[in-house]
């Protein structure tokens, strides 16, 4: 299924990246977190990107001999974007004329700011009897001046003639590729947002991003609208089965959500909806579906075939959600039925298949959602995994739902995100249970061992009265009624272990990366080519079916009441 | 502004044509009438369009490298959509393993059937366990397979699931070049409609062609419905500068128009709306933009600047045109404000710069448009031509308005087409003139000088009755109080050499070629590649703006009274 990867070596970095047969020299580039200059973002049109390549071959395409001197071309100069490596390379990058813009995001991913929405400010020529060319060639000939191609759909046409007139000809284009999302008046540069949605099934998470200094300027998170059908993915599926016109509920609850979010992160920043010109969505596939009205029915019975799982780019007016009205929502694409875009957002924020060091990356709920890998190879499989943290195992466990602790932050008190927001934790789900021991551990109050600390081994402690005493056994005391004991602790690993989710290694060797769905949404938003290695990610990752395998089915039904567990303990 | 043409020539064929660079081997071999194979129409995905190159240059392109043999490529073989031509070339092109249907077109044309608009049935494997591809994934892998690339939006998305399951995953996937139209339950590859309309200011005339056998199967003229707004363009801007309201007013008639024309055709021919795909629509850049919403206002004033001029594709429900939802409407691209689609059109279906011989295409109405040229060079310009046919030159002349005469049939009978339908005849206007000039000319009514026969010269002949005496002068009779004099005739390409419409020769060596408009929009829609060259006419001919002009202003006001035509007559 995946071929032998070839070499690519950057010069002067002497960095070298190993990528499958068709890469672009810029793509690959990029996978290692290499900057190549470029304005139009590797569409072959603005000519910044090109390397001389001093060792392998590559044909000159027709986009080099549009951009590149014929010398150029002899000398071995070819633009990385449209130069695909076919054996092992060698090239040298020209030095970079300006630093880009850069951010840390995710789990220590240098992202820099190269979003697909770019604004570009033109005070263009006046029609005269000697210059009749229409307003649409006027703008796209200033564009392809600056390197940028144009598609422009028949309702951006329409307020040409206007503003065009009105401005002077002095406009700002909006930019998204090479499709043109708005014209304004004057020059609108500095106020260009976006917004990143992490849709899941109990909590929708909002955040509007200045796509110009690659800042949040708000978050929201609220409970998805389409709660009262359903507490989990197979209840909402259920409930669409009742025809069109339920679906179309379901898509109304999860758009109205998103707009009331949306609303509430304007009226915070004091942006514009008018401002807004693009929201990248992840969530899993039933969320994805029901949000772009497709019958998800297929979902939910073997063979669990989606309609769709590659990303999709849909009209914002289409969907009626309330950004620039020719804005648009970008989905980003799935790896399997129930390892969905969330997913995918996960593991670019982690970066889990692009270093040589072989990890796993483990999103834990009612469903477990498993990548394992590295740049060599990687697999992603979901199973089960409600039983681990669910009823008596754990116990204060429950599943994530309105009062679930699903974040926890250890400080000088203790920070708890509690699903539905202004509402009392009742329990502890799959992701709270992680972050409570990474953070147990990072403030001192768990050993490595995984013991859990008394009073008296940390006096000074402002959270050592929270370590307590529940029957007879340690615990750490989070809300009211709400702990997690020792047993709990010790179990977790070995219970994961047990069913699989992760491998038996030192609690101090597992992160708790928080929202890193929502946050590979923010990264995808930002960089257009963070967002093409995410596009890339489904022919990069083989996908495990593991229903209908007897030997997955077997150890799944054996340890469903945890037997070895009580041996264990 | 035009480069020097470079020489391709095709065996077995021996036929040399000139291309401007880069043009395809594919596209030059097309300009000459020349067919190659292809199922993709052109577009590098289905390698059956090879030619092996033994003369001239042309580097391999990816897409070679993905349809061709290694030892292909070092033969000379190339894909003649891909292979672009830089210097003198000669290749020869396999034989046709099938002889592909073609139909004689506009004046003269053959015309491949070719259309935008495909249909493949598929039997797609069911899907199990081990094979979960989505249903996108598993239409557009079958879809690869034979040759063409899929891009589906969302709203045929949401129709794949049910679609898939209610056929038992038979189902026939509807292409308009790479993007999916639809998807049908079981084999529906024998129903496949286009309609092909010219929306002129007096008449929208829409024709339903049958794409699978190339026939028309119905037509239908009727008045714009924007005709209570104003008989010509300037009326109709004038009353959009009201404000968008009115333009939504204007562009709301014309769209009723076309869907009371599309009721009827559907009815006549029995078809129904969810079978026609696509519209091809021609018209001139005020009925273009009013058709798609756009404020024509820049069209009326100095500098005449229209908001587009490149060909558009536009969803069907977008505008509210009554075809298949997920159909969409294609327009044709303008040479200038006031050289429109509908002259592209004429231009396509007279293929007047196709040939080595200089001719001159004129479409004679309130403005008259003229392209001269050949496949060297080009040119066209548009002039006002009323006062050449209103008023007093003409007898019973009048303007393109209802009432008026604007075609004429010779035979057994006089049958004549009134603008307006079924109304009586009250004059001629241009067209009509020469039409019936050309008509009396085949009927043998007319000698080569331009002489007028009279009852005497042809004594059995049907007509002979209706060669009159109009106060002395010899006269044809049209309709009852409407004729064609004698001085008329003479006087007509006369007066034409006079305000510059066609040059000072014979009269039989103009061809009255009918709705040239309607037939190219015809052949647009038949042939995805003559719809290829009717976008390249844009950059094949230079046109010339004479407003401004101090030149043609001068010899415009001099010949508006004619008062050379007295002295000549």
């Amino acid at each position: 299924m995946i071929a032998r990867k070839l070499e690519v070596n950057y010069q002067p970095f002497d960095r070298t990246t190993r990528v499958p047969a068709g890469t672009t020299l810029f793509s690959a580039a990029h996978w290692i977190g290499l900057p190549i200059d470029s304005t139009c973002g590797g569409r072959g049109t603005c000519g910044k990107c090109k390397v001389r390549v001093v060792k392998g071959l590559t044909e000159a395409e027709t986009a080099d001999h549009r951009q590149l001197r014929p010398q150029e071309i002899a000398d071995g100069w070819r633009l990385s974007c449209q130069a695909r490596v076919y054996e092992d390379m060698t090239c040298e990058v020209p030095q970079l004329l300006r630093v880009p813009k850069a951010a840390t995001m995710g789990l220590g991913r240098l992202v820099i700011l190269d979003p697909n929405v770019r604004k570009v400010y033109f005070e263009l020529a006046e029609p005269s009897l000697h210059d009749q060319r229409s307003d649409t060639a006027r703008l796209k000939d200033a564009l392809t001046e600056e390197g940028h191609d144009m598609v422009a759909g028949v309702s951006v046409l329409r307020t040409l003639p206007q503003v065009f007139r009105e401005a002077g000809f002095r406009v700002t284009a909006v930019l998204a590729g090479d499709r043109l999302v708005a014209v304004e008046s004057g020059d609108t540069t500095g106020e260009c947002f976006g917004v990143a949605f992490d849709v899941g099934t109990t909590t929708v998470v909002g955040t509007l991003m200045n796509l110009r200094t690659g800042m949040a300027a708000s978050v929201l998170s609220t409970l998805n609208g389409q709660a009262p059908f359903g507490a989990d993915v197979i209840s909402r599926i259920s409930h669409g089965m009742n025809g069109p016109d339920a679906i179309h509920e379901l898509q109304h609850a999860v758009v109205s959500t998103m707009n009331s979010i949306l609303a509430e992160l304007y009226r915070d920043a004091g942006v514009s909806p008018m401002q807004t010109y693009e929201a990248v969505v992840v969530g899993n596939m039933t969320m994805l579906h029901l949000l772009l009205g497709v019958d998800p029915t297929p979902l939910s019975m073997s063979p669990f075939t989606p309609a769709f799982m590659d990303q999709l780019t849909v009209d914002a007016g289409d969907l009626g959600l309330h950004i620039h009205p020719h804005g648009y929502v970008q989905t980003l694409p799935a790896l399997g039925a129930y390892v969905g875009a969330d997913i995918v957002a996960g593991v670019l924020a982690t970066g889990v298949v692009r270093e040589d060091r072989l990890r796993v990356f483990v999103d834990v709920g009612t469903n477990g959602e498993i990548v394992l890998g590295s740049a060599q190879r990687a697999l992603a499989t979901a199973a089960p995994a409600g039983p681990a943290f669910e009823g008596s195992q754990i116990k204060c466990g429950m599943r994530a739902t309105v009062g679930a602790i699903e974040g926890v932050q250890l400080g000088e008190r203790v920070e708890l995100q509690v699903i539905g927001g202004d509402v009392p934790a009742e329990g502890i789900c799959g992701s709270g249970l992680v972050d409570t021991v990474a953070q147990l551990l990072l403030a001192g109050l768990l050993d490595h061992s995984g013991r859990l600390k008394t009073p008296a081994d940390v006096p000074d402690h402002p959270l050592g009265e929270r370590l307590i005493d529940v029957d007879g056994m340690r615990a750490f005391l989070l809300a009211e009624g709400v702990y997690l004991t020792q047993r709990d602790i010790r179990v977790n690993p070995e219970s994961a272990k047990i069913i699989g989710l992760v491998p038996p290694v030192e609690v101090d060797r597992i992160i708790a990366v928080g929202n890193s769905a929502g946050e590979g949404a923010k990264i995808a938003l930002l960089s257009y080519r963070e967002r093409q290695v995410a596009f890339e990610l489904p022919s990069r990752i083989e996908y495990v079916e593991l229903s209908g395998r007897s030997d997955f089915n077997d150890s799944f039904i054996s340890v469903l009441g945890f037997p070895e567990l009580e041996r264990v303990t």
